[in-house]
């Protein structure tokens, strides 16, 4: 079977064949994208791209984070960038690529645009960021090393296949928009560090949202645009790989379901050490008073990334273990941006607690793990270690991306995952409702 | 100097310093181009695309082929594809590509938005296109042969240049514009055949209306997204050449000047013959009552290409030099799509005349030539030679480019003709008007 009908399949997957723990995923991503889009809307290309669509104007049929309604194509453009703009969305080591802030923005907007319902979306964004998946492991890294930004290139195709989805393609129309797509599609690495970055985000929803919609219209496009010959994976790869792409994992499962959220807004490799002094605070009630002593064990590769001892800068303090260990025993939210001011790194008591963190290059330790003992006053010794490539269980997932949502949003974090939770009694218009409040 | 800073310098280019001879192409690109968008409006890409963006709707400040407004992103949008409908508009086999259609529908819809005169137009299209020939040479062969469709792509950076001039963005706004383009570029050659090709040309002029709108409300990218690392050519191209790039043609003149146009709606390998005898009848008057017999000498390699010795149809008298020969000398327009009818194909006179022509195979002719002799009944010999690659004095491409608009669009070509000749008294909105007509 070819990749192409793979993909035509997968578009074609009947809503009652999702595997469920997908699902559960698909509603985690739901809710940390629309988290992202929310503490986004202030960055200043957000506000760039709401002025342009809104000059552009058009029929209001699709929400906008921060305010306004536009033609789903445009919803999705400004959607897309501002979910990204502050680059704390998902990430798939598969794909490997942000799938959310590509793919989240082109369904909600088809389905505000047509009337589905809320689960309609989450289920269109999951088709398509399955689809997205697979096509990114089939452009295989070598992709990925040219140059080419997959948040953007394979995410444009699960983009218009749930766009297509919620427009109710035939296969036919499917086949044509993903042939739209191939010459469509577009993203580069080299704007990262730029509002090109996030752009890229949006430009993948916003050409799903386009392809689809020419091909229920009667486009028509090259039979196979993904893989025949000059398509988009044979002008776009030097070393695609096909074999084994479509076997794993497990049926019943979905490749997206390795999904992984950023949960705290300060350097990845700090972000071990964090999950393990949450466990112990919560666990053995530890607090910053009752420590004698941190002895922290941590890849020696991070030794020269985030162990600053003394930082001087709200920045620098992303990148010290010695003050991130005493935020979270002291209870400030590391997974807020706004946390790291320059006044922070001042705080006389996170200096006072931060001389008595040791931090050990440990060779037996691999760069996703954190390990080592909390000492406390009383003599006792609590062992501690964290794992990063362990999945997190849903309680733990559930808690942890709603302590992110509340440390970037404030109490509207918990209004927000009551709609997600609740989401199968809305409409997709429900959901647009909460991009543009506030 | 790198080659960003001479994108930028031409990009730049006070008006007064563009040379006259490229001037004078460039409005002859801009008649052809419009006859080929006024004549592609029926075609049912056309149709969709109007739909689609009339169905989006927004601010009404460009005009779209066959009736309509729509925001300039839009407008271009729609512009570009229809006018690349029919694929009878200008090539330049430098860039290799379509110059016109990727360009013009960005220039014009940015210049009926700020306002714009229509010089200002056809200068802008002018830069544009001069800098996508120039990119198209960097890119290089290997990069429309890796499956890229350069009309598209190297097209829209030149979109981008022309709608940036006119939105009059500054240096580092025009530098940001690029470096947007270099993220937002597509287009793969898998489309030929399908409507996606046109769409291509769309895709060009859309993308560089948004990427100078984008610019110009501060939207910051990569420093040198076209030659940096990881850049749109790096990632595009695997055998870039900057070399010489630069150098050629000698001062004072543009690459561009070389853009070639399709005069006759037919297989490309009869357009010698027909130049060739048109120019018999206007010389010596010679009719098909008059003709005795004509011989015809071509290169071998159109033998089994066009020379169908009776055509069943009207798409093969597009490949029948016997048909086509009696077409020129009977006054029978072969610049007009809609003349090759079945009912062509069974025309008793053509028939009838086709019996006097011989072709036959010569190894010293170039697949651009074409030799014979035109013997008239009263034992006359008349010579004739024509060769494609000798450009064409501008009154002869007047009267072609003329004769092909109105075989097109009837007596709307005269009145386009002095639209266009009289732009210096217009403004981009008396052209728009034209877009609209009918």
């Amino acid at each position: 079977m070819t990749t192409l009908a793979r993909l035509l399949d997968l578009a074609a997957l009947p809503t009652a064949e999702i595997p469920a723990s997908a699902r559960t995923m698909a509603r985690f991503s739901l809710f940390d994208w629309m988290v992202c889009g929310r503490a986004g809307v202030g960055e200043p290309l957000a506000g760039i791209l709401r002025d342009y669509v809104a000059a552009e104007g058009g029929r209001p049929v699709a929400s906008i984070f921060g305010g306004g309604q536009a033609p789903a194509r445009a919803a999705a453009l400004v959607n897309g960038a501002t979910s990204h703009a502050l680059d704390y969305d998902d990430t798939h080591f598969g794909h490997v690529g942000h799938l959310s802030v590509g793919i989240y923005p082109a369904a909600l907007a088809v389905a505000e645009e047509v009337g589905a319902s809320a689960a309609a979306v989450a289920d269109a964004f999951l088709i398509g960021a399955e689809a997205s998946v697979r096509l990114g492991m089939v452009l295989g890294s070598v992709h990925y090393n040219r140059g080419f930004h997959q948040t953007a290139t394979a995410g444009a195709f699960g983009a218009t296949i749930a766009a297509g989805r919620l427009y109710g393609l035939t296969r036919d129309q499917m086949r044509a928009a993903l042939g739209l797509c191939a010459t469509r599609a577009s993203g580069l690495k080299s704007q990262f560090g730029t509002m090109g970055k996030p752009y890229n985000a949006g430009i993948s929803a916003a050409n799903g949202v386009e392809c689809a919609g020419l091909a229920r219209a009667g486009f028509t496009s090259a039979d196979d645009g993904v893989m025949g010959p000059q398509g988009f994976v044979a002008t776009h790869s030097d070393a695609p790989s096909v074999a084994g792409v479509w076997d794993a994992p497990p049926p019943g499962t979905f490749v997206f379901e390795a999904i992984k959220y950023k949960l705290h807004a300060c350097c990845h490799g700090t972000h071990a050490m964090i999950e393990a002094l949450a466990a112990s605070k919560r666990g053995h009630n530890v607090t910053v008073e009752r420590v004698a002593a941190i002895h922290l064990r941590t890849s020696p590769r991070w030794l020269s990334v985030c162990d600053i001892k003394a930082p001087r800068t709200g920045l620098e303090v992303k990148f010290s273990y010695n003050w991130l260990a005493g935020m979270v025993l002291s209870g400030i939210a590391t997974s807020a941006d706004r946390t790291y001011t320059d006044a922070l790194a001042a705080d006389p008591a996170l200096a006072t607690f931060a001389s008595k963190i040791t931090v050990t290059g440990d060779a037996t330790v691999s760069d996703m793990q954190a390990m080592g003992e909390v000492v406390l006053s009383d003599g006792t010794v609590l062992p501690f270690v964290h794992d990063l490539a362990v999945p997190l269980t849903t309680d733990v997932l559930e808690r942890s991306l709603r302590a992110k949502a509340t440390g970037l949003l404030g109490a509207e974090a918990d209004q927000l995952w009551q709609v997600v939770a609740h989401q199968d009694a809305l409409s997709a218009s429900d959901l647009g409702k909460w991009l543009m409040a506030g």
